[in-house]
């Protein structure tokens, strides 16, 4: 592919212009992904206008912190029937195509039951795309005992996200004991010095673990694709 | 494989004892990893010390972070003739097994030229994993005209590291031009408001490109070895 | 002009003092400029009493950042039947004197639909003093594609501004992709480590291209009236 | 011009690939800006090539932050004459084509004397793109009677520079002052609480004057480029 | 007076134990204060109970940072039929013991409209302290013009206290313009990167006029019991 | 004991999978302690079934920061009538086995009444673990004739609790007048540049007195925890 | 006196221009101030020039924050042999007019004996002034014993400045156990988390003392200069 | 023992006043603990003074933080034969009385190499006071089968200090395998977003671990002192 092709397929990549947003339809084709709404800061008109761009297309499609009252209004709209609600996830999800599951499982691990709506947000997020995915939650470093009976099955994965808030140091523990690696979510869930997950944030950025690396906070979304990119890459190999 | 056994499997891990450090020796046969020192804040000694344990065991050595008077000090112990220095990015390394190379290339991007201390320490650590490491240089946001002649070869890779100071954009556009994973390293380049290279690092943090993830300010280390590990499963397949 | 003379005049500068106010009324005369309240800390009683002074005088009136419920208590006084609510903007504008439109367009783009309230409030303010501003929305730079159907426009303007949270990287892309300056306004759209919008704004502050320029975190206001100020002493010329 | 158009001229654009660095070669012919090199972490061996590589097209060439022993390096080559070092601002300079004066005045203000290398690091950018930029130095909010006999000359400038560390108030002093656009510089002068030019700049994002928007810390060659780009486009009218 | 006569002198200070509060009742003798209640963090039914305790020696009792159902809750014990609500400064007020008026005037000037919940708690406090004081509304910086025709009054102060919120600029031009010592208060006013106030405190911290004392964000009682305390020994001298 | 039985005996210890939580049943046994729900994040179901599976074995139960709420829904399910709430430390207290009490007492010093529901979370802790916990409450710093008639009672203790919000220096002082270790609270008490809590948190960080260690901002459960297991400790001796 | 002879007042103040400096010859008319350098930032030769121009009007002259070699090249001027250098205070003192001393004495007290630079910095300007400064010594609050024997000097003071790094909890127990105003001073001794003086800082502005008020880390100018000027009002009365 | 009683004690603990120092007397006396001097802003000359007092009394004395400058400084003196330099800890230890042993062992123990200065700074802090200490070397939580072999030995102490820097995990993980309170140092080994200790300091304040509290940054000296505090009332019990 020489310079001029790369650039040319850029430009004629297709989008659909709402006015307030820019709607990609390629996504789906180029990646497999569903085409994805991140809610805050859109009114319910914008989100249902973009769900009907994209739910057009018969594509998979997934809205992303999404309050109640945003699942409700879509709802009665009345055209999305086999769209549901994902309560711990704060997710709407409309899934159109089935895709294959993966061969292989996709470990989510939490190290408290406070980081469970940012990990579902990540299985959901997974699932939609194919993956395999399984909570272990509620296994953080203070108890090592409770981690200890889910490392043969986290030795076996080929990649893991690990879900943490407070001291974090849950993904530094799991990145010494497998040889896969690691993506590190912090979450917000603490008080105090916990800053709004920037404790979690600053632990798991200074991991002494080969193979760790760290998304945003509370940012599930976003460790699911990326645990998915590298699996599907994996499951097919090079 | 038994929860016990996984225990035990760790419990008996080979490490040597040399008082002020454990020395693992495992790493190498696990992994496939170099035996790795880290250098600031221990002494010519200790480093020495360490260097001669993992160098006895006929494994790929490296130090990084190691001034030029630590190599000094390691050179005239003469026991070394095979290591080398790597002044750029101020890593020792002995290379006693050569590693059969990756079938893909590992692209390495910076936005500048004063992000190369970073992007070659992580080319030295992915070269001793055997990666097939290729830089490509000061092709930051500012000029994109820069960037577009490397996207055909982006474009193959099964991973790509991003090594950006400053307002660290780079990492957001690479990951929107291509579909496989990004790992971001932010770099101390910059001043003022560079806050040192937090800048860099909350940009990256905060990417609406898919498929990004982050390690420490100017770890390109980290970021190899990640990118390594990824790659070898990827090339392995599943 | 001698400094004595420099200084009378401002110290005659008219305003009228309502006791908790201060409102000029020369900032009309010498700067083409709308009367402005910002609203946040005042109390409807307040804000009305100082709209009612600068109304008076037969000027533009703008106020920002009002909740509906001002505009409410506003109308309810039943004095200003032309003064309109523009929602997205949260702003009140009541235009009692039309001016000439600018000749060229200025442009206000946006990296996603999020921050539209904040580019709305840049659009409002802008026309408010003649410019004729267009919103480009939603082209962030993860998808540089979207951007690209608008260069020929962009690099037409004489001055543009560019709205963006999260990483704030769109300043940057522009910015390189243009030979006028920017006015790059963060926003605080974003979660976790955006930190209400500190990631966007030190990404813009340690841009690499050249004449980017940056205001206070979702401040679309000041970005619209430097703008403006530019613009027209571009289209008056020296 | 049509999009592909667009794109097109952007993927041409001419730049030299040293290896370390692309060099760009199209800048001057676009802006009529000199090749600038931002010195800090490059060697002294990078400095000299890419300086070399610009000089050789008849350019002028400016490299900011340079160290004294950076000159002297490039002294040493012996294939410069004409590059002179500006001590205070830490500059080489290179002018091979003296640009047309500026009709206007640049004024360039700042608050204290310890202000000055940042200053006049703005006054070479702005000199060597061809602006008459004057120094009014020493003339912060604390003694606002050193400013007034500057007041008739500010305010009829076309846009002014402001430079202030510690407090940092006087960009918004003076923006109060005239009606054109004012460049705030913040400077990392002060101690304690001034965190480095955080103070400056927090004030200067802050301002309530209209038209003053901010570069990064200590950047004055930004700022002057800002200012010049602005300038020029004034002075041939839009 | 001996060491022990000194320590003697505070053991046997007397204060009353509510068990959730130890209340002093030495104040009013030793500084001419009122009894202050902190509001916030204090039950209702804590608050009402100190303020009895307070109210029955006959002493001015002040309740800072009262919401409004806190008086409510006070008036429906109908026992203090004399405590007054101040709304703007969100302060009750008990005044049993009319001070005489200081001789001189202590002015209270803020920066702008929104600074004035802070200021008037500041007027609160100073009044029942027996001082003059007088609200200068609306003067900020950007806008010299403003302050001028206060000047006079400003210059013959014995003490002044600014208010200022956003870049937090008055204090120091104040400071600049009376030989008198000025106390500066920042304010929570602003937004985006004031940072709650943070802003203004780092404007003021590092003013370069002499004379110029900080105390925390929003903290009008405490810089008028500051300036209270100066007025009053310089109005009795040493 | 020889590692591989310290490492089985973590491996054996019990706990409950309850899919969402994994609830130890062992740390009643090992250390005495309460079973401790921390409730943020948590919803209402899961509470409850944390709550049944830990009172099922007939252990104490502590629920902390806990909203009324939850306490109702607790109520509402009618199994446990031995439940209390502790309004001020909003917790939910289940005491199934009376421990036998400490022989000495635990003080519990707080600098103001507002810091009463950290300091009664501390206490509720304590007193459920066996503690003679007493409170001493409003002794702040700025009134040291307020702490001095509690000496005779301080310098008694085995350790005390000292919690502390706004400048929190009372820990030093406290550390300064004792030989006992001293656990420091900071609180999230106070306004502006208090930070919610920041301050209090680095006073206690950098305090010079000898002895005074901190736990997280408003963390009264962790430092009744740990002054309980010292304080056992050395009744029982070592 | 009229607004207009206010202004006038200010614009007809001398000054001198150095081109890089604009000198005062006023302050010490108007306010007995000795005229005053700050050091840092300036050039050896700036430094001169000013402290030329200052010393030709007979007037007291203080350099602060001068480093020995700026003292050195001052010295070898051969012009100002009166000129002493203050190690301690990093100061250069030239008297040449001796003020009248103060009738009271003016405390600064220090919490350590790493507090003495700033310290002596703040007595050396004091007694440039005329006051009767003395130094209190190493009381910091974890041996409060240190401080009592000191309690009857302090409690005489018409106003005390104190000194403090680490926890910077002195100017509270101060504050509490005096009735006149306290300046503090935080310094920037300590390490870890004392940030550079930010804990102290801190808890100085979050002090619930009354009459506490703040200036920057290390700044024992302003506030000798603030006690001075409150210091002398009082002993002139009103 | 009265109030009065306990005051008088305070009032009359003997000190001697060098001037710039106020050195106690009693400390050895009360609590067994040797003289300290910290060392940094202090001149050679003052903490030679200093430890000259002290060592008059024939007790032991500690200069912590001491350059080996300063021990040159002292050894000139040929005052102190037997003081001694221990550079790892970069402390001056003068032993002149030995205490008897602890009874128990005092673990140290540290996640790496680089945290040796700061671990065996409270290991020669314990030493001096007579506690049994032992260091625990490089056993961080990326490689947990290095931490197993020592559980039994954890297990058995009274206290443990675990000092720990980039991400700070161990003390969590450690304060979940043992019984006993655990004292955690945050170090500012690291780079990056360890921001000099901030990551680890964090990390340690929000670890879910029971009975786990923090000292300052580097503090190893502190938590010596504290955890000899607690092992003594242990060992002697209560």
């Amino acid at each position: 592919m020489s310079v001029g092709q790369a650039i040319e397929k850029l430009r004629l990549l297709p989008f659909e212009d709402l006015g307030f947003a820019r709607v990609d339809h390629h996504r789906q084709l180029r990646k497999g992904f569903p085409e994805v709404i991140y809610c805050p800061g859109k009114t319910n008109e914008q989100i249902i206008k973009i769900f009907e761009s994209l739910a057009a297309k018969g594509n998979n499609v997934l809205a992303t912190r999404a309050e109640p009252y945003v699942f409700e209004a879509l709802a009665n709209t009345k055209k999305f029937r086999n769209a549901r609600y994902e309560k711990s996830a704060r997710a709407i999800v409309l899934e159109q195509k089935k895709l294959p599951p993966s061969k292989t499982i996709l470990p989510i691990v939490t190290a408290g039951t406070a980081d469970l709506p940012v990990a579902t947000e990540a299985k959901v997020t997974a699932e939609i795309m194919g993956q395999r995915a399984e909570l272990i939650c509620d296994v953080g470093v203070a108890g090592l005992h409770r981690l200890f009976p889910h490392l043969p099955r986290l030795q076996k994965a080929n990649i893991i996200i690990v879900v943490a808030g407070m001291e974090g140091a849950l993904a530094s523990v799991i990145g010494g004991l497998v040889s896969c690696p690691v993506i590190a979510v912090p979450t917000s869930v603490g008080y105090g010095s916990s800053f709004e997950g920037l404790s979690a944030l600053l632990t798991m950025l200074n991991s002494c673990a080969s193979g760790v690396t760290v998304v945003n906070i509370d940012n599930g979304f976003s460790a699911a694709v990326t645990a998915t990119l590298i699996n599907r890459k994996i499951e097919e190999g090079s």
